[in-house]
C-alpha cells in the first residue's frame, strides 16, 4: 500500500500507475506545471477582483455558491436550505460548514473532492482532515486565513498564475468592475467579459419580455420592436468587445439552428412579446438566434459558445423554493449534427469564425464534435465540462475525439466555475490528465517524445489562446 | 506467458495486471471476499429452496434456464427446441449438454464462460475440460455429484454463504414457500419475495385482462374497476411486506412517469379491459402506473427498482413457438431525464423513498443517473446488470459514476439470475471489479489506501442493506 | 523518454506499455503478423490492378483520393480546391503536397497519421521526416520511387501480401477489370466484385430515375415497372456472383428495414420515378429494398453488409462545389433494435444468411450489436470503421462487445479504403489492436494463453473467411 501522504500533496496524483508512464507523463507535467492559467469561460464575479473584497467565511466560499457540492450533500437527505440556498437563505454559515464535514467522505472519488482537497493543501494549508469532529475547528482555522491579506481575491489571483480570467455577463451588464480592472494599474491580471444573452433569448424565460424591453429601449437605437431588437443585441456585442470580451456564450436547450426568414422572425418575436407561443416557437426562436448570434459572431470576431442538452431546474419544488442553479439541472441526449447544419451551411467555412461546441452528453465525441471539427474550419470541440470536467471523463475525451480530429480541434481547458479558489487545482487536474494521455501515446510509439513536448504545452497554453483568440 | 494454471483458480483472476495496482486490489479484495453474499434482487424460485429438491441434470441445471447460454449457442447455428427451450421442450438433457460443450469455445471471453468455469472449479470441482470430447464424461460427473447431499439447493445456499436472497415473484403468489422457509428454524438463509406486477401494468400483456380480474377478485377489498385494482394492488404490496418483501421491481418498456387525473385513469383503465387500447395507451397506462407504485413505495416503504428499455421477445417466430426469456430481448436507447421526472417532483425527496434506476443503455450512465442520483436523495443507481454485469461493463460503469456522485449513490451489485450455481461467481467477479477500480484510484493518489478499505467494504456490503432496507 | 527512433519502426507500436501485456501481445502478434491479407470490403479501383497503371505522384497517390487526410487539411483552413477535390480540380500535384506537408503535424494522434508514417516507413522507405522544408524533397523521393517497377500496383499487391480483395462497384459495371484479373494467370491475387446499389435504391439521389431506367432497360428482361426493376436487381446479384462476388454493400440513412405489400411498393415506384416523393417515402422506399436485399441474399447467398447513420454531404456548398465523398459525411446516432426487426423476423434464423451490421455510433456496440449477433445466428458485428477503425476506438470496440457475444460474432477487419497502399499499415494496426487486448484478458486471467493464440488467428484470418464467405 503507498503511505499515507495527503493525497493532495503527492508528485505524481492522477498520474498513470504504469511506472514507465508515468515517468513520461511526469516529464510532460513538468513543462506546462508553471504556465499561467488561461480561463476563457467561467462564472467569478468581477466585482470581487474590482473591489478585492475578502471572502466572507468558509462555508460562503466553499460551499453556498457550489453547485457540484451543494447537490451532492443534497443527495445525502440535506434539505436546501440547511445549505444556505435560494433567496431566504439565513442559515449559519457554520451550521452549513458543519453540513458539508459531515457529508465530506461523500465526495472520496468524485472531481469535487479532489478539487476541494488541492485547495485545502495548496492554497489554505489547512492541517487538519475534515470530517465531522473537525468542523469547527477547520471553520475557524480557515476563516482565520480568509481574514489575512494574503487571501484576498487580487492576492489570490497573483498566487494562482492567472494570466486571463473570463466573466459571463448580462448582455445590459455596464462592466464597470471590468473598467475599474483594466484602468487599475496596480492590478495585472486580464479579466474579460462574456456576453451571455441566454436570458434575451429565451422566450419561455420569466422575465424574458422585460428583459427585451429594457435590451430595445437602453440599446435599440430607437427601432422597435424585432429590428429593435437584433439591433441592440449588435450593439451590446459591441459594447463587450470593447470592453475586451472574446466570447458571447450560449446555453441553449437544443442544439437547433435555423435561418427563418426576416419576417417570419419577426411575426415570431411579435407573438412572444404577447406572451402567445408554444414551445415549439420557443425552440424555433432560440433556434433562429443561434443562427443570428453566429451571423454578428462573423461580424465582430467574439467567438460563439454553445452549450445544450441539460434540462434545467429539474426538480420544480425545489426551483420554486430556492430558484436556479441549485443543483438540479440534469443533462438528456444530444445530437449536433442535423442541428447545426443550418449554421454551417453559412458559417461553417468563415473566415475567422470561431464556433466551440460543448455537450454533455459523450456520445456526441467520437460520433459528432470530432468529425465536425474535423471538417469545419470554424468548429472547435468543448473541452468536457461540468460532469465531466473530472480525470477519467476528461481522458474518454481524449480518447474519443483525438483519433479523428487530433489536438489541433480542441477549446482547451474550461473551468467554467463560479468557485474561485478551485481554479488552480482545475486547471492543474487538466494539466495532469493531458500528460497522462499523451504519456501513454508515448509510451505505446504513437507519438515521439519530441512532438508529446509540443504537443502538451499547445493544448495547455496555446490552444485556448488559440480559439479564444487570446 | 503465464502458466496454464485452471483460470478460475487463478487467485488474481480479474484483477488489473500492472504489479503495483494488482497488489493494492489484492489487498482491498482480502477485506471483503469472505463477506456473506446480498442478493437484493434475482430469479432464483423458492420452491427450490423451500423444498431442497435435488438438481435433475447438469443440462437442466446450468443451460436450459440460462438465457445468457442459450443465445450465443443458438447464435451458433443451434435451434432452440434442441436446447429445451419452451414448453415442448423434450430433448434428452445429455443431448442439450452437448450442445453445450460443442459450443463452450464460443464462451471465451464472455461473463458467462467466466461464472460457468468458476462453478465448475469451485462448485462442482470438475477436473476435466470442457469439450466436445468430453461432453459425456463431463455429464457423467456433474450427474454423480448433483446426487450427492451436498449438493442440494439448501447446503449449497450454506456453502455459498448467502445471507439475503430475494426471489421475484407474481403479486398473486401465496408466498407460501417464503413462509415455509421463514418458519423453518433449520434453514437460516433469509429468502424474501419481490413484487413484480408488471403482467397486471402492462395492458398489452396477453393475459392482462385476466390477471386484472384475478388481481381485482382476489384482493380489492370487493370495490371494482380501476379502485379495486388500486386497492388490490395496496393490499397484495401489505402481504409481500407482511412475508419479508423489501422491494418491488418493475419491467417496464420505457422509462416513463405519468400522472393521470383519478378520472383519467380510470377510463384508460376501463377501455384497456374492453380491449380497446392504443400502443400510446399503453405507455402511457404504464408510466401512469410507476407513479402509483411510487406513491405506494412512499407509504408501504418498498424500495422501487424499474428498468426499461429492453425490446422484449424481439424475434416473434421463436417467440411464437418458444415463449418468451429465450435469449431475444434486445435493449434500445433510453433517458431517463424528462421521462422520470413527473415522479420525481412529487417524490424526489421523499423521506424513506428509495428508487433504484437500471439500464441497459450505458450512455445513461454519466448522462443522467449520475446527476440525477447526485441531487434526488431518493435515486439510486442501479449496477450495471443483464448485459453489463461483467469486468469490462462493471469498470465503465464505476468510472462514468463515480467523479459525479461517488460510492455513496449506488445500488451495491445486482446478481438478477436465475443460475442458482452461478451466484458465488457473481458476487465475486463483482467484487474483484470493485477492488480493481479502487485500486486504480488509490495507485493514481485519488483515494488514501484507508478510505479504499473502507469503500471496498461500504460497496460490497453495506450499500445493498442501505439501499434495500435490508 | 524512449529513443526517437522511428515510431513506424519500432516493434512494439500500438502494443499495451505495461511490460507484462506488451510480453503477451508481442508473442501474440508474432501468431499474424505474417498471415496475407483479407479485405472483404475496400473501394479500391479494380481497373488499377487490371492495368496495372503506374500512380502518377505522391499526392494523387496519397492525399486527393484520401477523406481523412483530406479533411483535417481542410479543417486546418485550407480549401478544397487547393486539395484538388471535385471536378475542376487542377491544382499543381506538388502544391498539393505542400499543403499536406504543412498540415502534417496535425495528424499527430490520428489513424490516418498513423497509417501514413506506416506507408512512408515500410512501404517507400523514405528517410526524411515530413515537413514544410523538406516537401519538395520528400515529394521528389516519393515520385521518384514511384516510377521505378517495384511500386507498380501489381507488384504492390503481392508484396502487400493481399490474398483477397474486394471492390465496391455499380450493379451495372460490367465488371471487366476484374473478369480481366481472373483471366490472367500471370497474377495470383483474387480480385472480387461487390454489388453496391444505394443509387438505384435511394430515390433522392439525384440520378435515381435515370439509374432505374438504366437497370431496367439493361437487365430487367423486358419486365416494365417494378416488376422489371426488383428482376434486373436479382439478375444484376447473379452477374456480380458469377464474377466472384461474396457480398452486397448497402450505405443506407437509417437502420429501418420493412416488409410493404407488393402493390403497396409498386405503387411507391411508380410515384417515386415521377419524382412525386417526400422524405419519408425515400426513408420507406429504402427500408423495403433492405428487406428485398435480404430475400436476395438468402437466395442468391451474397453477404449483405449495412451501414446506415452519416449525413451525407453535410456542407452543401462544399457539395455543390467539390461532389460528396469530399469529407464531410457526419455521424448522427442510430438505433438498429426496432429497425432491423422486420427483415429479422423473416430472415435472422435463415439457412446460410449473413448479415454485417456497422455502426458510426458508438452507443450501438454494447446495447444492440452484441445483443443482436448473440442471439441471431445471421447477424454479424461490423467491425469499427470509418470514424472508428482506430487503436482505441478498435480497443473500446472489442471491450463493448466481448463479454455478451465473445470472439466468434464480429466480422474481422474491414478496412474501407481508397488508398491502396496504406492496406498493409490497416491491417498491421488492427492485428497490433487485436493483440493487445487479448494480451490483457490472457494478464488478467480471463483467457488462457493457449485459448489466446487460437483466438488471435481466428480474429485475424478465420473470421473474414468465415463471415464473408471466402
Amino acid at each position: 500500500m503507498p503511505s499515507s501522504l495527503s493525497l493532495a500533496a503527492e508528485p505524481d496524483r492522477l498520474l498513470p500507475a504504469e511506472p514507465g508512464v508515468r515517468a513520461i507523463a511526469r516529464d510532460l507535467l513538468s513543462l506546462v506545471d508553471s504556465l499561467p492559467i488561461i480561463s476563457p469561460h467561467g462564472h467569478v464575479d468581477a466585482a470581487v477582483l474590482a473591489q478585492d473584497t475578502p471572502f466572507p467565511d468558509p462555508a460562503t466560499l466553499l460551499v453556498t455558491p457550489d453547485h457540484y457540492v451543494v447537490r451532492l450533500i443534497h443527495a445525502s437527505g440535506v434539505p436546501l436550505d440547511r445549505l444556505n440556498q435560494g433567496p431566504i437563505a439565513n442559515a449559519d454559515p457554520r451550521s452549513v460548514w458543519r453540513e458539508f464535514c459531515k457529508a465530506w467522505p461523500l465526495f472520496e472519488g468524485t472531481a469535487s473532492g479532489y478539487w476541494i482537497r488541492s485547495e485545502f493543501e495548496h492554497v489554505f494549508k489547512l492541517d487538519q482532515e475534515i470530517s465531522e469532529a473537525t468542523a469547527d475547528s477547520t471553520f475557524d482555522a480557515l476563516q482565520s486565513r480568509l481574514s489575512e491579506p494574503a487571501f484576498r481575491p487580487r492576492q489570490l489571483f497573483s498566487d494562482f498564475n492567472i494570466e486571463v480570467l473570463a466573466t459571463t455577463d448580462d448582455p445590459l451588464d455596464d462592466l464597470q468592475h471590468h473598467a475599474a480592472i483594466a484602468a487599475d494599474s496596480t492590478f495585472r491580471g486580464r479579466v474579460v467579459p462574456t456576453f451571455r444573452p441566454d436570458a434575451y433569448i429565451n422566450i419561455a424565460h420569466p422575465s424574458w419580455v422585460e428583459n427585451v424591453d429594457r435590451l430595445i429601449g437602453t440599446a435599440g437605437d430607437g427601432a422597435a420592436g424585432y429590428a429593435g431588437y437584433i439591433r441592440a443585441m449588435e450593439n451590446r456585442r459591441r459594447y463587450f468587445v470593447e470592453h475586451g470580451a472574446v466570447s458571447a456564450d450560449h446555453g441553449v436547450r437544443t442544439p437547433l439552428t435555423l435561418k427563418l426568414d426576416r419576417s417570419d422572425a419577426e411575426k415570431l418575436f411579435t407573438r412572444a412579446r404577447c406572451g402567445e407561443w408554444t414551445p415549439e416557437d420557443r425552440d424555433v426562436f432560440e433556434a433562429h438566434m443561434m443562427y443570428e448570434m453566429a451571423r454578428m459572431s462573423v461580424q465582430d470576431g467574439l467567438v460563439m459558445t454553445i452549450h445544450p442538452g441539460s434540462y434545467r431546474n429539474h426538480h420544480l419544488p425545489s426551483f420554486e423554493k430556492f430558484g436556479g442553479d441549485t443543483g438540479h439541472d440534469i443533462p438528456f441526449p444530444v445530437s449536433y449534427t442535423e442541428a447545426i447544419r443550418p449554421l454551417l451551411q453559412d458559417f461553417g467555412t468563415a473566415q475567422d469564425f470561431h464556433l466551440v461546441l460543448f455537450t454533455l452528453d459523450e456520445t456526441v465525441f467520437s460520433r459528432e464534435l470530432a468529425p465536425l471539427a474535423g471538417f469545419y474550419p470554424s468548429v472547435y470541440i468543448g473541452a468536457p465540462w461540468w460532469f465531466l470536467d473530472a480525470p477519467d471523463a476528461m481522458l474518454r475525451f481524449r480518447s474519443a475525439i483525438t483519433e479523428t480530429a487530433g489536438f489541433s480541434r480542441s477549446s482547451g481547458f474550461i473551468d467554467d466555475t463560479r468557485a474561485f479558489c478551485s481554479i488552480p487545482a482545475r486547471h492543474d487536474a487538466s494539466r495532469r490528465i493531458e500528460a497522462s494521455f499523451l504519456a501513454r501515446l508515448v509510451a505505446e510509439h504513437r507519438i515521439s517524445p519530441a512532438r508529446a513536448e509540443e504537443l502538451i504545452v499547445d493544448v495547455v497554453d496555446r490552444a485556448p489562446r488559440r480559439v479564444f483568440k487570446l
